[in-house]
């Protein structure tokens, strides 16, 4: 594909992400994205096939990034907490990248066709199974508390953080960084190990 | 209002509750509507003025019953900490009450006209206010740690529950009041004073 094309499929993915995520997938049809984008409708065509094409190619895009940037730092060496805290730090970096193509990822995703809705449950079950791991790892290591359910801890501290696109604005007092850190910080609070309880400390 | 006319009334707002909350208020006609329940599109407007009226009336009642479960007790006595607990489960006990109109209530609001998204913008500000002032109140008195921001803790857990409507099935091995105490137990611990460093005890 010549630079040309790229940056033209790039804008109309631009502009059917702000759409996707502010009204909603089903609420958008192809002659609003060619609207936007100062387009005859039949001309979007030549770049795209149909409206859930473009809405895979957004999700398929967002998902490769989040797994590209998440994945190695799962698989890495080191303390699970200090994992877990690139991991969430990674994840939210790849929300800031683009908050509009990652709320089409997260909240539009079920608008796809049966196969491809399929592949993209997978992805996200495969993606969400890396923090769970490295909780469950930290926890047999006694690193992190036994008690949480690292299933239901992964997707408390999933769901906090893929609700920023839909609250942050870049003109409050915090950077996503700085929300992203602490999240981090909250979460892996909740899942340091007990203190031992006082009549356990030694005392001389 | 006759208890028919009553009951009526229920049945199209749930029925426009699972439309809205599964393919999105904008997505969904009048005609969809009264094709659920199978009614004339014409005789749905003998029971509603508008679409944005029946959504209207879902997110105002949706957010005067979180208030007026949660508002007790953030206004209650007792530890800060134990308040916390209380307010989460009641605030999914509230969603657990009606799933699809919770998840209007939290995702489609935005589509209200300006005058009544405005209300509910101060409505949930106010609501998730409540969460703040006793995270405050309980770092004041020592018993929560000062460190976490009481705006962006009361956001986290809030974003953590209100994706429950997302993704939580009635067939998992939790139910919805096991998830929330574990929700909560997470973000208490979380927010627990840090132990005192081991030079400062008492070793004698």
């Amino acid at each position: 594909m010549s630079t040309r094309l790229h940056n033209r499929r790039r804008q109309i993915e631009d502009a059917a992400s702000a759409l996707f995520s502010g009204r909603g997938y089903a609420a958008t049809s192809m002659r609003d994205i060619a609207g936007a984008l100062d387009l005859q409708g039949g001309s979007l065509y030549a770049h795209v096939a149909s409206k859930e094409a473009l809405l895979w190619s957004i999700v398929d895009d967002a998902a490769a990034r989040f797994h590209a940037a998440v994945g190695p730092l799962a698989d890495g060496t080191g303390g699970a907490a200090e994992r877990l805290r690139a991991m969430v730090a990674a994840h939210v970096g790849v929300l800031a990248d683009g908050l509009e193509r990652a709320s089409v990822y997260l909240y539009e995703w079920t608008f796809l066709g049966p196969e491809r809705r399929e592949l993209i449950a997978r992805s996200r079950d495969t993606y969400q199974a890396m923090f769970e791991r490295v909780i469950a790892k930290g926890q047999a290591a006694g690193e992190l508390d036994q008690a949480p359910d690292p299933k239901l801890a992964a997707t408390f501290v999933l769901s906090a953080v893929n609700a920023l696109p839909r609250w942050f604005r870049g003109d409050g007092p915090l950077s996503l960084d700085e929300v992203a850190e602490q999240y981090a910080d909250l979460f892996l609070r909740g899942l340091a190990p007990p203190a031992p309880p006082p009549s356990h400390r030694r005392t001389s």
